[in-house]
This record gives C-alpha cells, structure tokens and sequence, in this order.
C-alpha cells in the first residue's frame, strides 16, 4: 500500500507475542494485527522498539514483519523499522523489509558508536539511496543517546531524504519548533516537504501533539487500546479538544500499568512491555504475556496490577 | 497579596535589567514590571532563572525583589525565587523574601551535591516550617540535575507543604501524569490537593499545558510580549483551542530570537537571556540589554537577528 | 603562609564537625586540624566539597575558615573552597577568604546556569583579577556538571591565572595528558606554567596520579586516615611504587566504608560523609558525626559497619 | 589455542582495514595481525569497537574474525567481540566465533534497550550457557550506557560465568576497588575467581593500571605502535615503575594523533579511528585509511598532523 500522501493517524507500534519456546506466535501476532486493523487504526509499526526489535534475531525479524504485512494485507501501510547500529548493517534489514512488502522504513540514528550531524545526513541519505521506500527517522534519544536536531530533520525533509519522523524524544518544545518551521498546524503543504508526516511517539500527550500540528501518533499503550486512541484522534480532526483531553486523560490513567513491575527488580523497559503483553493476554488478544530473554517477568502480583488497571478502564479481562 | 486560591494565568518569570556600571537598574526593572502588570499577567516571578539570580550577589537579589514588590504593589502576587545549594542556604534567602513583602516562595532540590529523593522532602518540609509563606517546587533538571518525580510532589501537595509546583522539567508526558493523578482538568478541586497549583515554564508549549489541566505559565519570553500569552491563555480559559494554538506558534515563531548568539560563542543560556534582554531594550522598556558576567554579551549582529524577530512579529523596535 | 613553589602532598579537604545544635563545632574541628598537621600533611583544604560547604551558610562557612586558619598556624598551607554559582557571588566569598587568612583559593566553574568554556576563562580570569590569591580551579563535573578541557586549563595556567588544578573529574586519561602536554613528569619547570601545580581529588588512584607526575592529593578519607596517605606520598616520592601501590591497597579497603548507607535511603554523597564523620568520632577526634541537614544520618547498623572498617584496618575506634 | 591461564599482556583490538570498494581488505588485515603478532603482543581482540565492528556486516564481520584467526595462526589468543543489541542476537554472533576459531568471546552488556543489573547477569550467564567459550565481559559506558558494577562483575567471575573483563569505562577508582575485592595486585589467585583476568582499555594511563594489579591492556594506539606497549608492559611486570611510566608519556604525545579530525566536523570516534588507519597506512603496514561509511574521512591537512605526530614519536611515514 504506497504512501502517496502524509501519513496521518494512529499508527500503534505492534508488539510481537512469543510462544513458551520463545519463538515468535504468530497466530497470536495476526490476531494483534487483526485487533488493531479493526479497531480503526491507520498504518502499522513493525519491528519498532515496542516490538523488542533489539531481542528478535533476523529471522525473528523477518517472520514478525512477514505476518503483520500479510495480515495487514493493504488496509493499511506497514512501516518497518530497520534497527541496528550503522548504515551498511540497516541498509541489510532495509532489503529484507522491502522484499517483505514493508511500505515505508523507520530508521534511527547510528548507536553504539558515537557519532555527528554530519555522519547521521550521510547515514540517511546512504540509506534512502540503497532501498526505494519513503524512509522515516526516528528520534529516539533513550535509546541511541544522541538527539535529531530541528534544523537536521527539516533539511532532510527539504530534500525529500525523508518522507517523515516519528518522534519519541520528549522533547515536546523542539517539536513544536520543527512544526512552525515545516509550515505550522495551519500550512498543510508545509513549504518545501509537501508531503512530510509528523508523527509523535509520545503516547501520554498526543492531544497536545494535534493541537499543534503533528499528523499522528505511534502509541505503544494502542496495543492495548486501539479503539481509545482511535478516538482521541478522531475528536482532535473534529477539533473537539475537550473530548480529545478526556480520551487522552483515561489513556493516561490505563498507561499507569507500566509501573506493575518493581524498579528493583528490572528496567522499566521491561515492565512497559510486559505489562502491553500481559494486558494483552488479559484480554484474550495473545496467547502468551511473556518478554524476550533476558528481560524479567513481571510478577503474578504485577500481573494482577495489570489486571486491575484494565478493569478500572473499562477493559475488563476475560483471562 | 496572599494567595487564598490556587495561582492561575501568566506569572512571568521577571528579568533584571543592568546598568553600564552592573549594578541593578532599578528604573528599567520598575518600567519592566509595569509593562508586564499592565498587559494583564497575573503574578510575577521574581528572582527565578530568568532574572539571572545565579548572578546576583544577596545584595542585588534584594533590590530586585524589592522593586518588583514595590512596583507590583499588590495588583498582582510576588513569587520570590530562594535559589541557593540547601536548606540552610535557601531558608536564609527565604527569610529575607518574607521581609521584603513577597507573597509566595520557589525553591528547587538541593544542587551542587547529590541528593535523594527523601533528602529533598526533608529539604521541602524544612524550608516550609521555617518561613511561613505559600512554597513552590521547582522542578528545573537542567540546573540541579535532579528531577522531582511524580509521586513526591504528590505527596508534598497532599500534606500541605506545597503550595504549587513549577515545572521547567520538559517532561510533558509526566507532568499529564501527575495532573491526571491530582484529579485531571476536570477535577478542579483536585481531590487532597485542593489549592495545588500547576504552571508550566515550557513556554512553547503553553496551549498543550493548559488543555492537559495546567493552571498557568511561566514564560521568559513572556517579558518581551506579555500580552500575547494574556491572549493565549484567554484562548485557552475560553475553550477556543485553535486559538491558543494561533497564539503559541506566534510565540514559537519570536522565540526564535534565543538562537541569536551562536553556540561557538556562547552558552545557549547567555544567548536566550541576552536576546530576551536586548528585545526589551529595542522596545524601549529597559535602558541596556547586557547581561550579568561574565556571560558573553550579543554582537551587533545578534542584535539585528533579535530586532528581525521583533518585527516579523508585529513588535516594531523602537531604539 | 605563602604558596612560593607549586603546591606538593597531601592536602585533605577538612570535614567540618557540627554540634548537636547543628552549628560548627570549632573545638573538634580544631581537633581534627590538628589530627592532620600532626600526621604531616602538606596543607589543608577548608571549604571543600568534604566540608559539606554547600550545606553551610556564609557564617558558618566563615566560623569554619577561620578554625581552621588559627589551627594550622602558619604550618601548612590553608586552602579555601569558594563555592557559589558565579563570578559575584564566587568573588564575594573569595574576599572573605583572604581576610580571614587563607592561603589561596579553590573555585569551580559557574554551575546552576548553563555555561561555556569562553564563559568559564572570563570567570577564573575576573576572580583572579578581584582578589590577590593563588587560584587554583576545581573540576568537579559530578557537582558543576561541566568538564574543564585540558587546554582551557593549560591556557590558563600558562597565563598565570590559574596556579593549580584540583582535578576530581574522574577523567584519568584527560589529566595525563594535561601533565604530558604541560611537560611531563620529568618536565617539572612545567613550561611555560612553572609553579603550576596538579592534586587529585581521586583518593583510590593516588599512586597512578603521582606515578603520571601529579603534585599532590586531596583525599577526603585522608580526614580518616591522614597518616596513611602521607605514607604513600613519601613512598611515591622514594620511587618505591610497590610500596605506594600497597598503601593505597590499604587505603582502598579502608574507602569501603562510604557504602554504609544503604542506596534506597539516602544519596551516595551522604554516605561517604557521614561515613567519614562516624569514623572520625569513633576515633575520638570529632564530638559528632551528623552531616548537615537535610542529608539522612546514617543507622545505628551503618556505623557499625563503619567501625569494622576501622577495626579491619588497624585503626580501632575508642568510642 | 585455549586460555589455560589468566590472560596478561597487550592485546590490541584490531583495526580493519577496508579497499577502495569498502570491503575488508584481508591482505592488509593479514599484514597488520603480523605487524601486531611480531611486535610481541600477547593476544589479539578482533571484532572490538576498533574494529568498527558496528560498521561491519555480518559477512564482513566474518570475513576480518577468520582472517585475524588464520593469520595468529596459534601463535597468541584470539577474542572476538560479540557486539549485538541484546543476548540472542549476540549468541549468534558468538557461535559463528566459535565455529572460525576464537579463542574467547568479549560481550557488552545489552543496548539499544533499557536494561537492568538483574537482566544484565542473565545475559552474560545466557551467552556462557549457549556458546561453550571463556567469556570476557565489555564495560563500555560510552557506547552502551550503562555500566558494569563491581558487585555484579564479582558475582559473575566467582561463579566462573566471566573469565575476564575488559574495562573501558573510564572509571580507574572502581576498578581499583574491584581488584582489591578480589584479592589485590598480591593476590594472583584472586580469591574465588582464581582464573580472572583484568584488561583496560584505558590506553593512556596502562602504567598505573598495570601498578594497581591489572592482567594487561586493550590499547587501540596498539594498532599503531605495539612495541611500545610491548615495552611498557615488561617494564612494567619488572618493576620498572619509572620506565614504564615514560614509556606510557611516550604514548600519550602519540596518542594526541586522535584529535586530528575537527570537532566541528567528524564524532570524536571518526577522528579517532581515522588517524589510527592513516597512520598505518603512512608507516605501510595497511594499503588504505579509509574508515566505514558513514563516518567523516580524514582531510588531507589532518592526514599531515597524523604524520607530524608518527614523526614526532620516531615513526616515520614510509609514505
């Protein structure tokens, strides 16, 4: 399904369920697919962070993308991220991901290796020259530990290296510059990058991202609530703000299942991904709750917190 | 002027104008205040970041404070910045802010050495029990390198020994956490906070803050045009969204003027205190647009970029 | 008493003892200055970081300089921590500092505010200028969250505005260059900087720093265990490394103490003070080991095991 | 060949060098393991950081292990560096190292992702399980964000899950105290972890790294002038503290070839790993400098400070 206008709308990046081997489900993974397609959802992130991209061996990889894009079978764009440490190793997964049928890549930053502006530009231009799909960059400081700049992102924009930017850095205020600077909320045509789509990953104040111009958001939370964001972005289109608020402040309290598991006993990475899961177990999408080795389980008593959190937002389990 | 109800609305954090000889300009800075009072802010901030207090010696934070209690004459309320290393320390700055009459204190975590989060409640309910005047956490990572998290201010606000908190922390997403657990923007009376008051000081995201439940901002910017965030947060109070939004992306656009002072040259502090300083001076509000030592001052050419942002945006200089 | 050659050995940064009341206890600081003299250190560090100068006010800081001042009596060196954000605030302890008699001064960069190395050259060049002392600058990018360059510092020794370094940076590596590129260990004319003087403050590598040609160490366990470090230097000053390596073995064991407070209680800089503070009162030489408020006094349990430190090191408390 | 004993010595991580075409160039490779090998180094660490192993696909990642492999011949160890995002992806790195030949295995821990102490210990016990090598563990702050504890490398090495470790973090204080605990520079049967070897990575203070009780160095500039380090080492292990210590001064002058590329322009790393290429390149070990896209090359007026500096250290270019 080619891009051929600015992405916009809810676009959940898509966890991956495994099997007690440890393998990817993916009967379990069509069924997510299927959840989210159906719940109104208008693209699709495969192998993003939510997706424990960093756990999956290629070939976990490429049966993770190969059954969403299958599922998906052309309701929606699938985005595929490309994640690994620099250029010519990305540039591999970007071959893999285009045969797959991926309609757009997400790429970050180089990692592990320190790097500059002026390496990042050449990284992805490299890229988008190597594999002929629209390419996004992805802002995702926590994780590579170096930050896009506004002036680098419109640049690349400008000169159609990139066709968007799916922004996690937090850094809500450089957003809201690029925005402005791109064209703001009101200059759709945003200058010299028509067609450049915004979307936040910053899943606790997408209401405040559409209010300010962003195309749409990247919730890890949509897993476990497709429809609830949905409509948070339907309200904000209509510009009922208030409603879009509300919608946004239930999402935010249902987000508190990310504490379930103890900051003493693992990352809150993987409490944030094993609570999605288990949530998802919950309520009957997937067969298992269970995170890639060696992230640690979440407790039946976080488990139980998760539980709670689904019922308090009317989400009631059925497991 | 007491706070009786939460401290809502635009409370610009106030600058402090110099003279030739470094000294306090006592004339610009009650000229300043009058400019901010009469475009209808709703409390000043006074010795916070903005105001260079890091520069100031005790004696030049006195005469500041003083002539922007003096100036302010109770139309609007003083909030008294006791920016200092500890307890001790900051109790000593906050003795001396009650005497000169302001009417609320902000205080941060203690810096310079490390801390704890119970070492900063201690620090909080220390200062609170030796001077008796409304107290303000201000949550300011880019300075005391600590943030504040959401469960301790909560904590601070349910026992009384906040009064408000002002968030410089960038954290969007946590700040709509901690709203939402205070009762959401519906939850007025924010359930055992009743009188906690939220401001954000990301300024460039004020219509987001006030639509996620924020009671009002702190804006640096604010002291070059007070009256565009007066519309702001009007726009917002009334519910007219879309007009706030206008209203923040004008902002954004003016903001600009930070970028001035180019980063081989000088801190991004020095560059945004310095454009603030010298749009103030352009429109004729203060005497001398220099900065405290030993920060660089702008080039001739760094001026010309502040004067370009001020016409771009309506703000023709008058100097 | 005047510094006419570089500054060389062990330079403690004093603790300062407080009574019950919390303010400074000038008779078991007195003590404690003589403790050190007499176990022949080369000069005294007060107002350091060690002296919990952060926590105290400008009349105790004054209370504790002139202690230790009229202790030393003339015997060594006293040194004075200048510690506040910036240049104004700095220069004003700095004249306090040469009235009551110290023998040079010890300021960091601006912290609190974002700074800028032509920021931080113009800082150390005007206190130099303000106040008629040796000045030595003091990296300590843990509190002031900037790292002085290597060739900031050598353009300011070279200059005669910096006539030491007291380097806590951590950054091994960055000193050794520093050293190489002022002339080495064999090179001790130091260029251009001749009487440049380099102490480390990293008190578990005291061997490496004066194998690599540092002048001296400012050990704040050498407030616990003073003699020990003397040994050290003399043995590194012998050319008998093995000997220095296995003092500071000893002296590596003894350090374990600063673990005694648990990380979930309190920050890890509460811990190593109040660890050096118990054990100096368990070897009678202070009346009382609390560190200032609002820091967290370690447990019963927690001097306990401060006390099996010094047992296991020959050091067997009399309280 | 096998590690029977703790591994001590010089180990360079190996540089490697790419054509014209950007594919690894074995003969150069090949000329550079006998350029190493005939100096006298006690080991050889292919697939490091150096080796921009971040950079490398996994075809060439294989291409430059088999080809240090081949070329070592049994005449020193070979490690090889298993750098991947989280412990499945690096187990299939690791067992294509055993299937070429490696002798040992050096793991960082996981990246990209968040992480956790309790995660961390599951990884390196996963890979030890999985993949029957002598396992080294990577303590590289700088690239992967976090950092190894000394409680936690401790826990492994006494359970026999680490043979060694490989510490580039910068952090000589913790190391020191990691050495002590197992048993000190006189404690070569360290203790529990009998076999434990201890390499830093910090190439300009091996001196006092080697004094403090250390196995041996990882020196990046050992590519580069291995028989210095060669040199150092055996002064060194004679107690030559003196000699040892102006053989690591020799190094640091040399190491200064490193800042060749400007900041402005290229990551520190680019400048690092360009100048060390071009160096070997200048003294005709390796046909061509050229680093991994998309790093900044070298400019012809950096390529000339490289030579200066070969020049300086009694290296003359060959070309």
């Amino acid at each position: 399904m080619s891009l051929t206008a600015p992405l916009r709308g809810v676009v959940p990046p898509v966890c991956t369920p495994f099997g007690s081997d440890g393998e990817v489900d993916t009967g379990s993974l069509a069924r997510l697919v299927g959840h989210l397609v159906d719940s109104g959802v208008h693209g699709l992130f495969a192998l993003g962070s939510t997706s424990e991209v960093a756990y999956l061996t290629d070939e976990q990889r490429a049966t993770a993308l190969e059954t969403v894009v299958r599922t998906a079978d052309g309701r929606v764009p699938v985005l595929a991220g490309v994640i690994d440490t620099t250029t010519a190793r990305v540039t591999a997964h970007a071959r893999t991901a285009a045969a797959l049928g991926a309609d757009a890549l997400v790429a970050t930053a180089p990692f592990y290796t320190r790097t500059h502006p002026k390496e990042i530009a050449r990284h992805f231009r490299g890229l988008r020259e190597a594999v002929d799909l629209p390419l996004f960059a992805y802002d995702l400081p926590v994780s590579v530990h170096s930050k896009l700049s506004a002036a680098l992102v419109r640049e690349l924009a400008e000169e159609s290296t990139l066709a968007g930017l799916k922004d996690s850095s937090g850094d809500e205020g450089g957003l809201r510059r690029l925005i402005v600077e791109l064209g703001g909320r009101d200059g759709r045509d945003r200058g010299a990058a028509p067609r450049f789509s915004i979307l936040t990953g910053s899943e606790l104040t997408v209401d405040a991202a559409l209010l300010a111009g962003a195309d749409g958001v990247v919730p890890g939370l949509g897993n476990v609530d497709p429809a609830d964001y949905v409509r948070l972005y339907d309200a904000a289109r209509a510009g009922d703000w208030a409603r879009a608020a509300a919608e946004q402040e239930r999402l935010v309290e249902l987000f508190a299942m990310v504490d379930a598991g103890p900051e003493a006993d693992m990352s809150r990475s993987s409490s944030a991904l094993g609570s999605f899961k288990e949530a998802l177990r919950l309520l009957g999408v997937v067969g298992n709750g269970v995170t890639a080795f060696p992230q640690i389980p979440l407790s039946a008593e976080s488990v139980a917190q998760v539980a709670r959190r689904l019922r308090d937002a009317g989400l009631p389990p059925v497991r």
